[in-house]
């Protein structure tokens, strides 16, 4: 494609004609190598991003992006492996439990997963509280921990969508973050490179979802389905709640804790139920069981301690310590706990998630920026919950701190300014729709 | 305005919001001082060209980007000094005959202007066709012109308005250079730096013109006149056509002819009355004539000869040689010329404009890239012009040519596939709309 070319393409995209599947390729292979520079790079995001693309656009992007790097093409290795990704909450541990879990049930599982940025927490900086744990890992020990456990959960390799990297970074300082065909992208070149037989899409919806907006929510995970066509990998996506807080625990050590207690047959119900509805969706994907035969394996892998032993040996698969499945002082431990009590009597009616999600990270649970150093210690355990009944002085939560606390006080008051009092909490369902 | 605001303000317009002024301050003093790097800026031009800007976004833009260099304020040193900015077509050769015929009624008028790009030609290329005409004029050189020619044309400076040298050059290669707002800006910015009293605008349209259709060359001339507002110098537009070449040479020395031949009293009807629209107005401006009076002095200018002596005195204020206007063989001279001939008998139904122009560029009278070379002797006369009745083997033009001719044939051939020919030329107003 000759030189002029990125500038009459670029003029089209502005006048919001689609661009061909060529022109894409030729555009992201461009600025991969270093041929294309950042300021054509950015006015096309920024094209995109007003001008939105068509599905076939949105595919053309996200293959572009993938073969920029690495294809691990597992399904070729596999008789079935799943793959598993979540838009991202609060308290949301998800991923944890899923994966050995399912796993136990004698189906393989891998995830390349991320850190968390921002309001959420990530699902390696969860596991990377386990002494030990080792999320970094090459392809051939991904491998391995598959072959020996069954299941795995490593950092993406810098192998993997080298033009996804490019392009975040970019997108990051122009102002093009919000567009749906650029996050379906992003998200789907990292999955669709990594090659799983089947993927399962756990797209939140609420106060504390990337998507706040239910039809947001639901366009997106239809986006991201869209983009996977013709790539090999099956795709589902479930739209599950995240206008509360996933389980009790939100933070790092605490949420593994709570991921031991759910293999245990001890987790929060909605934790254990939004699990369960991904857990039979990747058991049915896979073509051994049908959606009666998956709910009862996957209630005999608990019940029977199966998915705990499981959870033992993935932990050893992957360095860490598998005694801290059993004996939690081996966790990092709080060095001090607020108790929260409840200004006033009535009905928890509503706790906002992004605020929640913001609190924790400002206790060192997350970052705000990429290079924040992560306090595995600290985090929230709401004790009572949305829709809980609770009389004045009842504590309502336990604010977990790694350190000495500085001012207790304005954190117990600023935890109350996003947690509402009164009547009635509006029901929502756990698991709204399941898309495929 | 703190680091974060760049995207804060690139995610605002993404989304459609109008920008404050002070964001736009921020971002154009920014980028010029190099602060804000281009991929930030091209996003930004990208959704501007995208989502447009309010009236008041245009002015701020305009503004800022004036301010990022020298302001000239030349209504504070003359009792009224007019400007004139054409958005260019093929033969226009009107800021050539205005110039001293409005300085022989005594209104001064001077121009910062532009060289050719494209398929219109550049009104300092022309003048440049006069030998030892100096159209690199300092700001000091450019004031005394004035002073003892009362009028003047020279090439903007390094000074004024770096931040649209910036910003043209960037729009340039992220495909925004069509873009009503941006356009504006990068016209007015440049124009409302030198600070006339007051300014014609000769917006053109047709097939030769920048804007084709009649609604974008009257938004556009709207658009400059709204830029404007609160910038201390007067505007008013006139739209002209551009769907034929204005008179009957288009090149660089041949138009010098034709500009000297109008001053004599003997030049192109259309020239004559488009020049004389276009004076009015400034006269009228200037606040020393009603439209009558106008168009007397301006009659009389010419039927006198102040007009051509005036011609004389500037030429020879800029440094060029008066006796070429006497004497054309002074200036370049063709070294071969070919006759175009009518293949058939009719009416001269359509000249196309724009295929013209770049005839006329691929023969050496303009540039396809700005370092191209000018050939000043070469050029075309249409000798018969649409409207025109004309016998099959009648010459209907002449191609000059600066060399000796490769094919002839190949270029003849080339001048007749955009000439149509038929039974009627549809009528078309030489001056279309008079807005302010």
């Amino acid at each position: 494609m000759a030189e002029h070319s990125v500038y009459d393409l670029l003029n089209k995209k502005r006048r919001g004609g689609p661009l061909e599947a060529r022109e894409i390729e030729f555009f992201v292979e461009g600025f991969t190598r270093g041929t294309i520079p950042d300021y054509q790079m950015s006015a096309l995001l920024m094209a995109i991003a007003i001008n939105g693309m068509t599905a076939e656009e949105m595919a053309t992007l996200t293959q572009s992006m993938l073969k920029s790097g690495e294809q691990w093409h597992l399904r070729d290795s596999y008789d079935f492996i799943a793959d598993k990704h979540s838009t991202g909450g609060v308290g949301d541990k998800v991923s944890l439990v899923l994966s050995p879990w399912v796993a136990a049930c004698g189906v393989k599982i891998g995830m390349l997963s991320g850190r968390g940025l921002g309001h959420t927490g990530g699902t390696l900086d969860k596991l990377e509280a386990i002494p030990r744990f080792n999320a970094r890992l090459t392809r051939a020990e991904f491998e391995r921990a598959i072959d020996d456990a069954g299941c795995v959960i490593s950092t993406s390799t810098e192998g993997i969508a080298p033009a996804d990297k490019k392009i975040y970074a970019l997108r990051d300082v122009t102002g093009t973050v919000e567009s749906l065909p650029l996050i379906t992208a992003s998200i789907m070149s990292k999955k669709l490179a990594m090659g799983a037989s089947a993927l399962i899409l756990d797209v939140k919806t609420g106060s504390g979802a990337f998507m706040r907006l239910y039809q947001d929510s639901k366009a997106l995970a239809q986006s991201l389905i869209a983009a996977a066509a013709g790539s090999g990998t099956r795709v589902e996506a479930i739209i599950t709640d995240m206008d509360r807080p996933l389980g009790v625990a939100a933070g790092n050590a605490n949420e593994i804790v709570e991921t031991f207690e759910c293999l245990k047959g001890k987790g929060p119900e909605d934790v254990v139920d939004v699990t369960r509805a991904q857990g039979e969706r990747v058991l049915v994907m896979s073509g051994r069981f049908d959606e009666a035969s998956a709910r009862r394996a996957l209630d005999d892998a608990l019940t029977s301690g199966r998915a705990l032993e499981q959870t033992r040996t993935w932990i050893a698969a992957q360095g860490g310590d598998p005694a801290c499945v059993d004996d939690y002082s081996l966790l990092p431990q709080p060095r001090e706990v607020l108790e929260v009590k409840a200004p006033q009597s009535g009905v928890i009616t509503h706790i906002d998630t992004y605020h929640a999600g913001m609190f924790t990270v400002d206790l060192g649970a997350g970052r705000k920026k990429a290079d924040d150093v992560i306090d595995y210690a600290a985090g929230v355990m709401f004790d009572r919950r949305t829709g809980d009944e609770v009389r004045a002085g009842d504590v309502i939560a336990r604010i977990q701190l790694g350190h000495a606390a500085r001012d207790a006080e304005a954190l117990v008051t600023r935890f109350l300014s996003f947690v509402k009092f009164g009547e009635d909490a509006p029901a929502r369902p756990l698991v709204h729709e399941h898309l495929k």
